[in-house]
C-alpha cells in the first residue's frame, strides 16, 4: 500500500524541481506520475525531440528513492500536428469539428492519428526502455473524457461500416438482426450505415446500440495499439490506464483486458455534485459519498479481480464541479484509507502543485502555487505513514454490471428518471449498508465461489447467459435479479417471448405489464408483511412456477405480483419487478444475505461504512460527527471523521 | 360506428398472419389499416417491386369479412432512394441536414421527392385499383410529425420565393404589406426572401407568419398531389389523412379540403404529459383529459362538418411521452365511446401487436409481442360490441379556431405563458363543463344556425371577417370575443386603428392598454357582482358604445373596464379583455349560453362530461371514482368509469 | 436638463409629420433623434441616395425650435448590400452565419464592411455638414446588442492574429504570457491562434480573455472609424453613442474615449426581468430597481466624468422582456428625475409613436399607433416642464469597475452564482442605501479627491495598479477591497505569489484558501460584534500585518480570518474575503463611510433613494406606497411615487 503524486515538471522552472522532489520524498511518497500532456514540450516541431528535461526529472525522482509512472502523451496532440493533419479532429453528430484548444480532440479511428500515436509512443518508450526508475506506463489519459468516445467523422463512418461487416458478414444479416423493416430502415450495404446523425425523430435503438459498442471498441483497439508497443519494448513494465468515475460510454472491462493494472481517478466531492441524481448534502460536499466512490473502487477492482490504483486522488478543492467547497479536515487521508479498504494498492494525489496556467488553475495540489504546503499535504503524509501492505479483498457477493445494459437502457429509458447507475446503486448501497464487500463484475464473469449474486438489471439477455445463471443457482447460488431483466435480445430487439425472455424458466414468472411512473404517482408494494415505496418502474408479474413474495398495493397494478422467488436445485432466485426504494432494497438484500449465510453488520448509518480486507477491518466515517458502531471485536471508537481500525 | 386496428404484416412471419387476422375478426373489428411505412418492403431496390405479401394480407383480411385502409408509404423514403437523391432531405434553419434513420426525412417542396411520390403512389394505387377489400386510402402518415412542416432547404427557399411572388405580384407590394422599412429590411426582389435562418435578433413577424403559411400550404399542395392520383385511379375510394392532436404547424382545415374523411390519432395519456401546460394528475395519467381529447375530436369533426375517424387510438401504454403509466382498467373502451359521443364513426386501435423491432418497441398493441392478448384487446372487443350506428352531432355552439392566429400569437406571445391552445382551451372547457356540444371551426365558416359563438381570440383580423361577425350578431347571434382580438392585420402588422381594429364598431370599445403579467402579480377583475382572478394578459378598455360589465380591481389597471357588452340588432356581443381564470370563464360562458337559450347542465365535475349525439346521451367518467350526475330523464347511474346511457 | 424623443419619420406617411412634430414641441421636447436604422431608405440601391425625406423632417423639427441628433445607419446594412458582399455577416463559433433578417448582422472586423461604413457615413455627414438643426451624431446603435461583439468569422480570425502580433511581437512571448505548456497548447505562430471555436473541453482562460479583449477593441476601432469621419466633416458636432444597461461584452470606458458625450438606453422594468439575479417584485415590475438603473447612470457618468444623456428612456410597456407589465402611474416622470439626479443632462424617450411594422410593434411610444397620446406622453411633458439646468454631480466615493475583471471572472466563475454584476451590486447598493453619490470608474482612474474607494473585486492585478492603490491609501484614502482581488495576473494566469498577489503588502494578509458554496450550505461570519450571512464565495485569510476584524463561524473555515484591515500612512484599507450578504455589506460600507467622513443618511428603505446634485437633493420613491424619510432640512414628504425635492 503506497502513496504517490502526479507531477508536471514542465510547468515549473528547472531550479524548483529539486526542492519539489525532496518534499515529495519527505512526505513518504513512492510513485510519481508524469508527462501525460507533454507532447508539445517533447516534440515542439515535427521530428525535433526534447527529452532532456524529462530525463532529468526522472533522474531526480530516482535519486530520491521514488519510482516513475510515465504516460504516453497522446491525449493532447499539439497544434502543429493538428494544422498538418486536421483530419485527426473529432466531429459532432452534425459535422461540427471539435477544434484545438483544450484536450482529447483526436479521433480514435483516425488512421492518421494512429500513425502519429505509433510514432510518438515508440519514440518515447524507446527513450526510457532501460531507465531503472520507470516502473511502468499509463496509456493516454482518461479515455473518453469530455464526451469523446463517440465521434461522427468520416473515418468513424468508414470504421463503423467495417466493424459491422466483420460482425454480420452480410448486410441482410444486419437487417434481420436489427429489424430494419420498421419504418423502412433497410440498409442496401454496410457503407450505407453511418454514425447516427441528426434525424427528425429518434434513432433505431439497434443502430444506436451498435454505434455505442463500436465506439467503445474503437477505444479498446486504440489502447491496444499503445500497450502492444510498450510491451514489445519492455515487457517488465506495468501498463495501466486511468479510468474515470461513473463513466458511461466506455466499457472499462474491455479496455482492462489489455492492461496489467487498472487505475482510476477519484474526486469524491466533485462526483456528488455532477454525477448523481440526489442533491449533495452539506456533509457530502465536504467528504463525498462513500458508496458512490466505493462502487467505482469495486468496478475497477472487479475488472481484473486484483487490487487497483487510484491514479488521481482529489487533493483539496477542484475546478470542474459546479461548486468548489473545501473538503473536511482529514478528508484527503480518509479517502486514501477508504480506497485501500476497497482493494486499492496505491493512491496518487493529483497534483503536486496548483498550476499557474491554463484550464486547471482552480484545482488544488498538495502544495500551493508558491510551493508552500496546501491542506492535502499533511493528509497525504499521514496516509503514507499509516498504510501497510495487504493481500487482496475477498468479496462474498458479486454485483453484475454491464456497459451494454447501461447503453441500451439509456437509449430507451422509458422514463426521464430511469438512470442505470442510480438503479444499480440502490442495490449496491443496500449491500454496503450491511458492511459486505462486493465485486462489481460483468455478467459473463465466472460466478463460482460467490455466496450471493445481485443483478440489478440484465436488460440484454441471450440463452447462454441465462443458462449460466441457471447453473449458478442450481449449484447452490443465491441470486437476486432486478427489474427490466430479459427485456431485449443482444441486438436491442424484443424477443418473441415475454420478459424476462430466456430467464423465464429460472425465474418461474413472466412480466404481464410494465409501466413507468412520474414522482407524483403514489406507489406501494407489499413484501414480507410490510409495505414499501418503489419508484419509476413497475412490472406486473405472472408467477407460473414461483412463489409470490410481494404484491402491488397501488394503482391499476393493485394485487398483481411484484416480487417472486423460487428454489432451483440447491439455490434460490428472487426477481424484483420494481425499482425498490431504499427500505425495500434493504429488505430484499438482507433476506438474500441471510439465505446465503454471508456475515453482515446491522444496517450502518449513512456515511459510515465498514470494509474488511485481508483480515483487517476499516471503519470509515464520512459524516461530520463521531459515531459509535458495533464492530467485530467490539473496539472502542475514536471521535473524528474516520478511524483506521486494525484489529485482528 | 365501428372499430378497427392498424396492422403491419411485414413485421411478422407469414405463418402468423392467419391467426392474427382471425383474432381481429373475432374481436369484431371491421377495418384494418396497413402499409404506411412499407416502401422499403414494397420496393427494396429501385424498380424492383414486391407487392405479393401485401396482396396476400389484404386477401386474408377480406376473407375474414373486414375491409382495408391502405396508406401511401411516403412517410419513409428508403435508404437507397436517399442515397440516390440526397436533395430530398429536409434541412434545419442552420443548414443541418435531417438525415436518414427515423422517418419524415423528406422535404415537401423537393421536386425530386414529388417525382418519386408520384411514381410510388401511382404504382401502388394501380396495383389495388380493383381490389374489392380496399375501402380507401390514408395519404402518407401524420404530416408534420417531429417538427417537419417547416424545412429550410434550397428547394424550400425557391418555393417560398415563388409562393410570395404569386401572392404579392410585385416585391414593392410585399415590402409595403410587411412593413420592411423597419430596421432596413426592404427586399430587392422575391429571390432575396429566404426561409428564416439564424439571425442575431428575432425575425420580422410578417416574414415569419408568411413562412409558416407557406410551409403549411406546401403540405396542402403535397397532399393534393397524392389525392389527385388516388381519385384519378379509383374515385370510389375514401381518401383520408391521419392528423395529430393539438398540432400547431399545419392548417388541418386546409388539408381537409382535399379529403373525403378526416381522421386523427388520439393518445389521451400521452397528450396530458407532453402538450398541456398543467401537470397531469394521477387520474389523467391513467385516462387522459376529456376536454383535451374532445377539443381535437371537435376540430376534426368541424373540419368537414361531418363525422371523423380516430385512425389511431391508444391501445395501452405508449413509448413516446415522458412516462408510460398503464391506462386505467376500461380506459381503452371509454376512449372509444368518448370519440363516438363527439362524432367519431370509427375507432382504429394502434397497433395490433407490440412490435419487436425499431423505435416503437415500447408501444403496446391489442396483443403482446408473443401474440397473447394485451389489456386493450378486451376493451376493443367490448367497444366493438356496444357501438351502433348514429347520425351526426348537431352542435348549438361554435368555437372559432384559426391556425393563422395560433402562428401569429406564437410569434409574438408577449409572455412566455401566452399559449394559444391553453387560452382557447379555457373557453372550450367552460363550454364542455356545461355539457354543450361545440363545433370547432375556422372563423371563415358560415355561422348561421349557431345559437352562440365563442371566439377566444381573433388576433389577425380584416374588414371582411369583422363584417361577417357583425352580421351574425345583428341577425340574433350571441357572440363572446376574447382578448387580443383585432390586434393585427392579416400580414401581422398593427392596423392604424386601435385594437380591436375593424371590430371596434361591433364591440363598442377600444383597448387603451394591454399588459402581460407573470404569475407572481396578483390579479382581480369584477364581473356580475363577483370578483375573479385572471392570468397572463390584461387589456384596459375604453367603452365608447358598450356597457361595462366588468372592471379591473388590481394594479395600475384598477378601475379600468375589462369586460364590455353591447346589443347589436337582435343579438349581443361580449368582449372579455383578460385571459379568464376558470371561474370567470364559467361565468362568461354561462351567461352567454343562457342568453342564447342553449340547454345546459349544471357545471360538471372535472373528468366527467356529457355529450349528446343523435338523440343519445353519453356520460363519460374519466375519474377513478363513481359519480352521480343529474341527466335529462333522471336516469340512475351505474357505478364505474363510464356509462353509455341510451335513453330516448 | 432637457427632454427629447426618438422619431422614425420613415415609418409614417409624410402628411402626418407636421402634426407629430408639433405635438413634440407642445410637450416641451428639445431633441429629436433619428435615422439609426434608415440605410435601406436612404440608399435603396447601391449609389441611389434619397435624403429628401430626411432633409424635410429635419427642417420641420428645426422649424419647431427643436434640435436633431442624427445617427449613422450602420446597425442595419440593407439586403442588397448583404447579397453583394455576404462576407460582412458575422459567424457563430461553430461557423453558422448570422443571417439577414433582424439587425446588427455585420462583423466589426470585416474590411468590406468598414469600406461600406466609410462610404455611407461620409455621404450622410457631408449631406448635413452645414445643417443648423443637426446638433450632433450618434454612431450606429447599441454596439454589441444581441451578443454581437464577439464574432468568429475568417476576418475576425485574421484580425485576432494581427492584434496578438501587435501585443506580443513574438509568438514565444505569447506562449509564455498565456502559459501554453499546459495541455500542450503551444502555438507555432500567430496565424495558428484562432477565435475560440467548439472544443471538447473548456478553453484556455488566457486565450478566452485575449479574445474578449480583442473583440471589444474591434468595436472601439470600428467606432473610431466613424467618429473620425464625423469630426473631420464638422468638428462642432456632439458625437455620442448609446450604450446599454448591465452590458458585459464591450468596454464602454474604451469606446467613450472617442466620444464627446456618453449616452445610454434605460429600460427599468425590462432590466429587473432579464438582467438581474433576483426575481422582480411586483413593485419592481412597475417601476424598476433604482440601484440597478443608478449603477448604469453612474458608470456612464463616470466614463467621461461628466453628465450623460439617456438616449432611450422607456416610455411605457416594452416588447423584449419576458413580460410587459404597464409601468406605474408617473413612472416615466420618475425615471427622468432619477436620471437627472444621477447626472443626466437629457432624457430622450424611445419612441415617439408605437410602430406599426416589424419587430417592435409591442413597444409603446409617447403616442399610440393612431397618434393619440399614450401613458408616457403626460409624464414626459411634466418632466420637460419640471427640469432645470444643473451643474455636475460631485461624488465623494468611487467604486472601481473593470470590464476585464468582468470577463475574467465570467470565464472562471468557479460557482454558477458568481456573477460579477451581482457581486459588485452588493457594494453599490450598500452605498446608495446611505444616500451617497458614487462615481463608477475603471481602476486606472485617478482616485485623488475621493474620500473613499470601494473595489468589489480587483481580480486581474499588476504591480502598477497595486502601487497606485497603495499611494491612494498612504495619502489618506479609505479603501475597501472585496473578495477575489489579486487572484490573477493581467493574462489571466495565477501569479507566483498567493492572492491578493501584488496587493498583499497593502492588505497585510494572504488568502490561505478559497471555496465556493452552493446555497444549501449555511454560512456565518463574525464582524464588529455581530454575526452575518455571506454567500457563494469564501476566503480564509492569513493576516501577517493586519488586524482581523471578522472571522468565519461556519464549516471547515470556522475560526479563520475573513475580514482584515490595516492602517497604511494616513489612510486605511479593509479587505473582505467573502461575498457579503446585504447586512454585512451595510456594516462594511457604513464603517468605511464613517472613517472617510462622508455625510450619509440613515439606511434608506428599498426603493427609496436620495441623491444630491449641484446643491439640490432628489428623493425618488420607486415603491407603491408613500414613505417618510428624514432628509437634510427636514422637509415634509408629499405622498406619491416620488418627490422632486428642491430645498437648499
Ligand atoms: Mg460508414
Ligand atoms: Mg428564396
Ligand atoms: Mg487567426
Ligand atoms: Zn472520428
Ligand atoms: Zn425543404
Ligand atoms: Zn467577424
Amino acid at each position: 500500500m503506497t502513496v504517490g503524486v502526479c507531477y508536471f515538471p514542465e510547468h515549473w522552472p528547472r531550479q524548483r524541481w529539486e526542492r519539489d522532489i525532496e518534499q515529495m520524498a519527505e512526505a513518504g511518497l513512492e510513485y510519481v506520475r508524469m508527462a501525460e500532456f507533454s507532447w508539445g514540450r517533447i516534440e515542439p516541431e515535427r521530428g525535433q525531440f526534447d527529452f532532456e528535461w524529462l530525463d532529468e526529472a526522472i533522474e531526480l525522482i530516482g535519486d530520491h528513492g521514488m519510482e516513475v509512472i510515465l504516460c504516453t502523451p497522446t491525449a493532447t496532440p499539439p497544434k502543429w500536428l493538428v494544422d498538418e493533419r486536421p483530419e485527426i479532429l473529432q466531429e459532432d453528430p452534425d459535422g461540427t469539428v471539435r477544434e484545438f484548444g483544450s484536450r482529447r480532440h483526436y479521433c480514435f479511428n483516425s488512421p492518421a492519428y494512429r500513425e502519429e500515436t505509433e510514432r510518438i509512443v515508440t519514440r518515447m518508450a524507446e527513450r526510457y526502455a532501460d531507465n531503472p526508475h520507470v516502473a511502468g506506463w499509463q496509456t493516454d489519459n482518461e479515455y473518453g473524457c469530455h464526451e469523446t468516445v463517440r465521434c461522427y467523422c468520416a473515418d468513424c463512418s468508414n470504421a463503423f461500416s467495417e466493424w459491422l461487416a466483420d460482425r454480420h458478414g452480410d448486410v441482410d444479416a444486419l437487417n434481420e438482426a436489427w429489424g430494419t423493416t420498421f419504418w423502412s430502415q433497410q440498409y442496401p450495404d454496410f457503407e450505407a450505415v453511418e454514425p447516427p446523425g441528426p434525424t427528425p425523430a429518434e434513432h433505431h435503438p439497434s443502430r444506436l446500440l451498435a454505434y455505442y459498442r463500436f465506439a467503445s471498441d474503437s477505444v479498446v483497439e486504440y489502447n491496444r495499439l499503445q500497450t502492444e508497443i510498450l510491451r514489445e519494448i519492455n515487457d517488465d513494465w506495468l501498463v495501466t490506464h486511468n479510468f474515470m468515475g461513473h463513466f458511461s460510454t466506455l466499457d472499462a472491462y474491455d479496455v482492462a483486458g489489455d492492461l496489467d493494472l487498472v487505475s482510476w481517478d477519484s474526486y469524491p466531492t466533485g462526483f456528488v455534485q455532477d454525477r448523481r441524481e440526489a442533491e449533495a448534502t452539506v456533509e457530502e460536499l465536504r467528504a463525498g459519498d462513500p458508496d458512490q466512490v466505493g462502487l467505482n473502487h469495486d468496478i475497477y477492482r472487479g475488472a481484473l479481480e486484483q487490487p487497483f490504483w487510484v491514479m488521481e486522488q482529489q487533493p483539496g478543492d477542484v475546478n470542474w464541479p459546479p461548486h468548489a467547497p473545501q473538503p473536511a479536515d482529514g478528508a484527503m487521508r480518509l479517502w486514501a484509507h477508504h480506497a485501500v479498504a476497497h482493494g486499492g494498492d496505491a493512491v496518487l494525489y493529483f497534483r503536486w502543485r496548483r498550476c499557474r496556467q491554463g484550464q486547471e488553475q482552480y484545482h488544488a495540489g498538495l502544495r500551493k502555487q508558491d510551493g508552500s504546503p496546501d491542506r492535502g499535504y499533511a493528509d497525504a503524509s499521514t496516509a503514507a505513514e499509516e498504510l501497510f501492505d495487504l493481500g487482496p479483498v475477498d468479496a462474498p457477493v458479486a454485483l453484475l454490471h454491464s456497459y451494454e445494459n447501461l447503453w441500451a437502457t439509456n437509449i430507451q429509458p422509458h422514463a426521464p428518471e430511469f438512470d442505470y447507475w442510480t438503479h444499480a446503486g440502490t442495490y449496491y448501497r443496500a449491500l454496503r449498508r450491511r458492511g459486505v464487500q462486493v465485486d462489481v463484475v460483468p455478467p459473463e464473469r465466472d460466478l463460482d465461489g460467490y455466496a450471493a449474486v445481485v443483478a440489478p438489471t440484465l436488460y440484454l439477455l441471450d440463452d447462454a447467459l441465462a443458462t449460466r445463471l441457471e447453473a449458478y443457482v442450481e449449484d447452490g447460488g443465491q441470486l437476486l435479479i432486478g427489474a427490466r431483466s430479459g427485456e431485449k435480445d443482444p441486438y436491442n430487439k424484443l424477443p418473441d417471448a415475454l420478459q424476462p425472455g430466456p430467464l423465464a424458466g429460472l425465474v418461474g414468472a413472466t412480466v404481464a405489464q410494465h409501466e413507468s411512473l412520474p414522482e407524483q404517482v403514489p406507489t406501494r408494494v407489499g413484501y414480507g408483511g410490510d409495505e414499501y415505496e418503489y419508484r419509476t418502474w413497475a412490472e406486473w408479474l405472472d408467477a407460473d412456477d414461483a412463489t409470490v413474495q410481494g404484491r402491488h398495493r397501488s394503482g391499476p397494478a393493485d394485487g398483481q405480483a411484484a416480487v417472486v422467488d423460487a428454489e432451483r436445485g440447491r439455490g434460490r432466485v428472487t426477481y424484483c419487478g420494481v425499482w425498490p426504494g431504499r427500505e425495500l432494497a434493504d429488505a430484499l438484500v438482507g433476506d438474500l444475505l441471510e439465505r446465503a449465510g454471508v456475515t453482515t453488520h446491522a444496517p450502518l448509518p449513512d456515511g459510515v461504512r465498514i470494509a474488511e480486507r485481508d483480515g483487517h477491518v476499516w471503519v470509515t466515517n464520512f459524516t461530520d460527527a463521531p459515531v459509535s458502531v458495533d464492530v467485530p471485536g467490539g473496539a472502542a471508537w475514536i471521535v473524528g471523521h474516520e478511524r483506521v481500525g486494525a484489529y485482528d
